[in-house]
């Protein structure tokens, strides 16, 4: 804004605001404003959930999951098989994954994959952490459930290569056909793997 | 989530960004792992920003723009013309105007239209005031700047007979094809006041 029309605490909010992913300048000066109106209903108790969060935050030292306390709720989760650990990319993908709830087990985070472009080598993911668990015993399958990408993929063979020779049976998610997904709108990569691994009927 | 994945106050986060306009429960869940990740560089200085924010916000008693004083950085301006109050629905017109930069006046914040479907009369909006501020003298121009929609049409008729009286200019936004506008793309209304309202070259 050319001149000054408000307070310099409000403008540093929707400065710090328009870095949140999901919202930009335009947006950003909306949040603010709605956020401002809605004073005591829902910026003072974000302000404070956002304290709380950073002040008690932290990463799992065991999978690498974000949580308040280490290690964190999945990991210390009695209910789960954690003889099974599902390696993800992302905490985002282990939440992805949970939403699903198809399977109670365990997560390793690798936080990233290897791209030697972005110059994001071995050292910079948690593969070390994961072969720890594995040695450490009671491991009896690792499932690889990287992204399918082109870097997902080149990450999941370097875990397997990791993990070669350990007593520890390597799965990895099945391609195929996306859930009320339309055939005409597929690649013919994901046809050809959902041809290939088709089922009995 | 069906189990616990994260710490509470995570959750609580991602409860609380969801309600943030812009942001939906997906993007909320985005953004707090963003925020999480960015712990010291966003997450903390947003939480102090939006405490800073609630603590100091009002609303201008004179205008009813949101500043952290009252008078507003606006009404306490005295490079401004308080001559001329351009009314406004809502903050967020006040500050779109101040981007364009055209005109160096004073504000009014009417806080919405008159929108009886909705409930909201003449009570529910900041007319009185003003009328106040007009009938207190040193006002020569009121200029309404609602929106183009029937609710902000009818209002500016209401200012309009509420202001008859007193010794002041009623004006308002011009109607026309805005700028950067392909006339293939406008309504009949806007093209036929564009015409009506034409310009020598």
């Amino acid at each position: 804004m050319a001149k000054r029309v408000t307070g310099p605490e409000i403008e540093k909010l929707i400065q710090l605001l328009a870095k949140v992913p999901g919202l930009g300048p335009r947006s950003a000066r909306r949040a603010a404003l709605h956020l401002v109106k809605k004073k005591d209903q829902l910026l003072g108790p974000l302000a404070k959930a956002m304290g709380e969060a950073h002040d008690r935050v932290r990463i799992c030292s065991q999978c690498g999951n974000i949580d308040t306390s280490d290690p964190c709720a999945v990991c210390t989760d009695d209910r789960r098989d954690h003889g099974v650990i599902i390696v993800v990319e992302d905490v985002s993908d282990l939440w992805a994954l949970e939403r699903a709830g198809a399977l109670n087990a365990a997560y390793h985070v690798l936080g990233g994959t290897l791209s030697p472009l972005d110059g994001v080598g071995p050292d910079d993911l948690n593969v070390k952490g994961l072969v720890a668990r594995v040695t450490g015993g009671g491991v009896r399958e690792v499932i690889i459930a990287v992204n399918a990408t082109v870097e997902g993929q080149t990450t999941a063979h370097y875990i397997t290569d990791q993990l070669s020779g350990l007593d520890v049976k390597i799965t990895r998610l099945a391609h195929g056909v996306p859930v009320g997904g339309e055939l005409d709108y597929l690649d013919e990569g994901t046809l050809s793997a959902a041809l290939r691994a088709r089922t009995a009927f």
